[in-house]
């Protein structure tokens, strides 16, 4: 047994807390305090979303994503459709054509098959969609009472096109920020079923595979600076970490933000900023401005983008800090969340 | 919400059992008429251990394990040297060089930071150990009674090299089958301290990384047939694999079969068959009688391998069967496990 000194005291928490698995800044702190320096220090970039590798000659993205949803369905999807989709878009950030999946299982002691069966063809259907194999798999089980039905990781290789280099690094001042569309469905669809809310319109997660937008993006130009799919702690999280990353600044006009307004009113009720729920079917893609309109158009041309919109634009005047303009015309801080507003929507 | 109809009556198992987690014949079954229908039909061997694939013109392994081993510390080990070591032995079977790993990991809330530092350093130092780099990771919370500490799912990518063509499929009568070692150990090394028992000696498990020695060992050929872990499910589901998946016989002198004493008392203690306890630094492989020898003194000549033996040899007299020659001049069927003789073993 190794022995093992905590580096820093991760924020006085000796013990793992929901916030842990957010995607905030609890999240941030476990990877760049305990499992970077254990891991070799590799740089803490490439510890998200997705790793850009060469290997036998070809330019790799390799990514993977534990799903721990609850409930397994929900409006609009499963834990299946999720885990395939969640893994085929991180690889699509990376500009990569997302190729093979791998699936691994663990069950509960006492899952109905049927549960599993739904979930197993759930994913077939989503990687059939996404136009993604699943190669190759593996199954634990765990005794009644220390799991939750079904928890799966997805883990992806894609191919990274010749040209195509997108990374937080190269985002730099001056570039636009654009999202795909509507942001903040996921969460609230989740919600909406767990805590047995109605808002009077039912609203369905918006998971989908982002591969063929990305695509289409690539098509206009493949010198796109970095793409972001804003699941966990939402938009207001993805965009920090492109701040950070970057050692930029970014400004987003709040009312170019596009919220439906069941999102809206959910939030109200909830108390939530939709500025920080997740999403499984949107991305936030930061251009140079010589190609924002392009591909702005080729976004909406998309089925997947019909709804895209600039929303801002990277600014060198406060590096790491991201800025909202409001409908009133004042400014506020969008910070790094915590943790997550909602546990286990993914 | 997709529709399923359950294929067949999956032995008239409503829900998941423990043993659908073995790697015996529960476990097949749920690959099988479960999850093999569902992601399309790939076929079931291409569902096991790892996959080969083509991808941008190099040819790579790629594979995935979900670690739930408990206690999360045993003698000799971690989960965090398990889940390092598993999944690079499962690419190393595929006769690839381990390159790189993804780390998930799903935490109970509540677990001690120290606990998730001590397995993330473990995971570091095997990973050095065996020549791989942890570079893409995710991290999940649930609520505390809903996991158990850690769980973590690895999946990895190697290279092919030219000329390698390792599986089931190229086994024909006639190859030598062998071992690198003493089996049974790391089964026993669990058990021992989850059921507080002590057997006089205390046995350590022998996870390992078998990159290095199946280097070695294809030094002497790149013709090596089929290589094997016998993990889950022990030497006897990894035979029975071979045998149904090469459409082959296997018989296997027992005498010749290395199992230390320890082993041997422990096994008699518990009623339990060393050929059915998992290993996690073992491999048995299957090669063509002209490099058999060669092959031998390789594995000898390596640390992993000083205990090597040929133990069979392939048969095409029971197609489809593994055949043990008992101390005595007798015989018996080895048969496939119906699930696992030690749940949560890795």
């Amino acid at each position: 047994m190794l022995n093992w000194t905590c580096p820093v005291p991760l924020r006085d928490q000796p013990r793992i807390v929901m916030g842990h698995g957010g995607g905030g800044a609890l999240s941030a702190e476990l990877v760049e305090q305990l499992f970077t320096p254990a891991f070799g220090g590799p740089a803490p970039e490439a510890l998200t979303d997705s790793a850009a590798l060469e290997l036998g000659g070809a330019k790799l993205a390799f990514s993977t994503d534990s799903f721990v949803v609850r409930p397994l369905f929900f409006p609009g999807g499963s834990i299946g459709d999720l885990a395939v989709n969640g893994t085929v878009n991180d690889l699509a950030m990376s500009g990569a054509r997302p190729a093979y999946l791998s699936c691994g299982f663990i069950l509960e002691e006492g899952t109905g098959t049927d549960v599993v069966g739904r979930i197993a063809a759930a994913m077939g259907a989503a990687a059939r969609a996404a136009g993604v194999e699943v190669v190759t798999g593996d199954t634990k089980v765990v005794e009644a009472g220390h799991g939750d039905g079904v928890y799966i990781n997805t883990s992806g290789i894609g191919l990274i096109p010749p040209g195509v280099d997108l990374r937080p690094g190269r985002v730099v001042p001056g570039d636009v920020v654009l999202v795909s569309g509507a942001i903040g469905v996921h969460g609230v669809a989740i919600m909406s079923v767990r805590e047995g809310l109605e808002f009077g319109v039912e609203i369905l997660s918006d998971c989908a595979p982002l591969g063929g937008l990305v695509e289409a993006m690539l098509a206009v130009t493949p010198d796109l600076h970095a793409l972001r799919d804003p699941t966990r702690g939402g938009l207001a999280a993805s965009l920090n970490e492109i701040a950070a990353a970057s050692g930029t600044g970014i400004v987003v006009r709040e009312r170019a933000v596009p919220v439906p307004d069941a999102v809206t009113n959910a939030c109200a009720v909830l108390g939530l900023d939709p500025m920080y729920v997740a999403n499984e079917g949107k991305l936030v893609a930061f251009v140079p401005p010589a190609h924002a309109d392009a591909v702005l158009a080729a976004m909406r041309a998309h089925p997947l983008g019909a709804e895209a919109a600039v929303i801002g634009e990277v600014t060198d005047a406060h590096p790491g800090m991201v800025v909202a303009r409001t409908a009133l015309g004042g400014t506020r801080v969008v910070d790094l969340p915590l943790g997550e507003q909602l546990p286990r929507i993914c």
